[in-house]
C-alpha cells in the first residue's frame, strides 16, 4: 500500500541475513532430528529456560523496531525526492559495515576472553562451505526482480510478496523438519491474509489478472527468499556454541562478494563515471546504519529464536509504520488496513495459544 | 457487496425466528447453569450423543443451503426487475406460512402418538409469556431501521451489520451463560472479520465516515438482533422435552400480530389500496416459502445447535451465495473475497478445532 517497488526491494534484500551478542546457550533439534513425539514446539528449546526467553523476546523487539524504523526512513526519504544513489552500492555498503560491526564485536570478546574455538575466526572448509548459500539464493531472487515486473505490475508484486510467508512456513517444515500445530499453522495462514488485507486498495485487485508466469516467477521468488530465510537459520544453529559474530562475519563476507559482483553485473558504468558514494545523503548514511543493525537483528532471531518468530516480527513491523506513516505522513486510514491488522493480531494470539498449549502437553 | 439494503433486510427480519423436526432429546445446561469448572462447550450437549451430532449437522447444512438459496433468489428477482410487493405483507406471510407448516407437523404428531403433555397446543401464560419478546426485538430493530439510514448510507450499513456476529457472541456469553474457549473467541472476531473482508468495494472505506450517531444506532440494532437470538435459543431450550413445532406456533403468531402492526403503522394505506398480494409473482412465492422454511430451518438450529452454529451457518451460507452469484451472474471476483473467504475457513476451522480440545480436556 504505501511502499512499492525498488524502496521495499532494498529493504527486503538487505533484512535476510544476521548480528552482534555473546549469548551462546542454544540447543536447538536441528540436523535431520525431527521433533517426532515431542510436542511441536516452535522454538525447539526448552521453555523453561527463563533467560533465553528473554533474549528472544529482547531480538524479536529488536527486529521489529529496527525494520518499522527502516520502513519510515524509507517514506521519509521518498518525501525528500526520488533516490540519486545506486541501491546496489547501497546494499554492498550495508554487508560491509555489518562485517565491520561483527568484528569489532569479535575484538571486544576476543580482548575479554581470548580466542577460543568457539570465536575464532578462522574456519574448515566444511563449515565455511554453506555460507555462501543465502547469499547466492538472494542474488538469483534479484535477478529474477528484473523480470517479474514484465509479467506482474509494482503494487500487484507487493501483495504477492506475501506469499513468503507461507513459503517460509513450507520450507521451515520441510527442511529445518520443526512441527508447528495446527493452530499454528491456521495462525500463519491468517497472518499472510491479514497482511495482504491490510495492504488491499482500489487496484488490488489487478493482481487477479497476473498472467501465469507471473505467478510463477512469484511463487519461486517466495521460495527461493524462504530458502534463505530457513538456510541462514540452519547455518545459525548448526554449531550452537558458535560464536554468532563469526558466524556473521562469514554470512556478509559472502554477501558482500555477491553484492560486488551485482555492482559489476549492472552498476559498473554509473559507479566508475559518478563515483561509488554518489547521491548519498545523511538519509542514505542513516538508511545504511539502519539496515545493518536490522540485518544483524535478523541474524540474532535466526540464532535464538527461528523464521517464524522473524516472519511475525517483520509483518507486526509492516503494520506499524504503515500506522505511524498514517499519523506522520496523513496516508488514508482503509477499513481493509483496519480488518487486516485485527486478523495480524489475532494471528500473533493463537500462535501463541499453539505454543502455549504445545508446552502443556 | 452484491446485497444491498431493504432485501437483504427482509431476510434478516425473518431469519432469526423459528421450525417443524420431532426430535426431542436436547438437554441442555440453560437456566442460569454456567458450565463453569465443565470445559467449556459451546454446544453444551453431550459430545458421544452420536444422533444428536447428526441431527445438528442436518439442521446445520439445511439452514446453510436455504439462507444461500435465498439471497440467490434475492438477487434473481432482482434481475427481473424492482420489487412491486410490499415487503411487510411478505414478512406477515412468511409467518402465516410458519405457522400453518407448524400446526400441519403438529397435526401429523398428534395423529400418530396422540396429544401428550409435550406436544399440546394449550400452553400457560407462563409458558407463553416469553415468545413475543423475540418478536417485539425485531419490531424494534426494524423500526430503528428507517432511521439510521438517515446517517450510515447502505453499503455501509451491509457492512456495519457484521456487528451482528460479535454481539450475538457476547449476549451468547452474558445471558445464555455459555462458555467460548479463547480459540473460538478468537475464531468468533476472525469471522466477523472475515465476512466484512469480504465484503469489502472500493467504497466500503466510507463506513469509517460514519457520524457517532450512525455507530450508535449500527450498534444498538446488532444488539437486539443478537439478543433476539439468544432469546429465541433461550425460549427454545428452556423446557428440552418440549415439541419444537408447538415452541415455533407460538413463535410465529406472535411474528404475525406484530408484523400486522407493522402493516398497520407503515403500509396501511397501500395495501388497502392495492390489495395484500398486490405485486406478488411467483419468485415472489417462491422466496416466501424459501423465507419460511429458513425460519424453521433456525428454530431448528436453536433448538438442537446454538446460535454460534446459526451464525457459522448463515456466514458461510453469505459466502456461498456470493461464490454462486459470481458464477450465475457474472459478478466480479475480488481479491478481497477470497482473502475474507480464506479467514472465515480457517475461523469455522479453528471454531472445529477449540471444540475439540475442550472435549478432550
Amino acid at each position: 500500500m504505501i511502499f512499492s517497488g525498488a524502496s521495499m526491494e532494498y529493504r527486503k534484500l538487505k533484512d535476510e541475513d544476521k548480528d552482534g551478542s555473546t549469548v551462546e546457550d542454544d540447543i536447538e533439534n536441528l540436523n535431520g532430528r525431527p521433533l517426532l513425539g515431542a510436542p511441536p514446539n516452535t522454538t525447539g528449546s526448552s521453555y523453561n529456560d527463563h533467560p533465553k526467553w528473554k533474549t528472544k523476546s529482547i531480538v524479536t523487539l529488536l527486529l521489529t523496531l529496527l525494520t518499522s524504523s527502516q520502513s519510515i526512513l524509507i517514506v521519509w526519504s521518498k518525501g525528500a525526492g526520488k533516490y540519486e544513489y545506486s541501491v546496489i552500492t547501497a546494499n554492498f555498503s550495508v554487508e560491509a559495515l555489518k562485517c565491520i560491526l561483527s568484528l569489532l564485536a569479535l575484538a571486544r570478546i576476543w580482548r575479554k576472553d581470548g580466542v577460543t574455538e568457539d570465536n575464532k575466526l578462522s574456519t574448515s572448509l566444511n563449515e565455511v562451505i554453506l555460507y555462501p548459500i543465502p547469499a547466492a539464493l538472494y542474488l538469483v531472487k534479484n535477478l529474477l526482480q528484473y523480470y517479474i515486473f514484465a509479467y506482474v505490475n509494482a503494487p500487484s508484486y507487493q501483495i504477492l510478496k506475501n506469499l513468503n510467508i507461507i513459503s517460509t512456513g513450507v520450507l521451515y517444515r520441510i527442511i529445518l523438519k520443526r512441527k508447528l500445530s495446527k493452530i499454528q499453522w491456521a495462525a500463519f495462514i491468517l497472518l499472510c491474509a491479514g497482511c495482504t488485507t491490510a495492504q488491499l486498495d482500489s487496484s488490488s485487485d489487478r493482481v487477479l489478472q497476473t498472467p501465469i508466469q507471473g505467478w510463477m516467477m512469484a511463487i519461486v521468488m517466495a521460495l527461493l527468499s524462504g530458502l534463505a530465510g530457513v538456510y541462514t537459520e540452519a547455518i545459525m544453529k548448526k554449531r550452537p556454541s558458535r560464536n554468532i559474530n563469526v558466524q556473521n562475519f562469514w554470512l556478509y563476507v559472502f554477501g558482500m562478494v555477491f553484492n560486488a559482483m551485482a555492482i559489476f553485473v549492472q552498476d559498473f558504468d554509473a559507479v566508475m563515471n559518478k563515483g561509488f558514494f554518489y547521491g548519498y545523503t545523511w538519509i542514505t548514511m542513516l538508511m545504511i546504519l539502519n539496515h545493518a543493525l536490522s540485518g544483524i537483528a535478523v541474524s540474532m532471531v535466526m540464532k535464538f529464536a527461528d523464521n517464524i518468530v522473524k516472519v511475525y516480527a517483520t509483518s507486526v513491523a509492516m503494520l506499524l509504520t504503515a500506522l505511524v506513516s498514517m499519523c506522520f505522513f496523513e496516508f488514508h486510514f482503509s477499513l481493509a488496513f483496519f480488518l487486516g491488522s485485527t486478523v495480524v493480531s489475532l494471528s500473533v494470539y493463537l500462535h501463541s495459544i499453539g505454543k502455549e498449549q504445545s508446552r502443556a502437553k
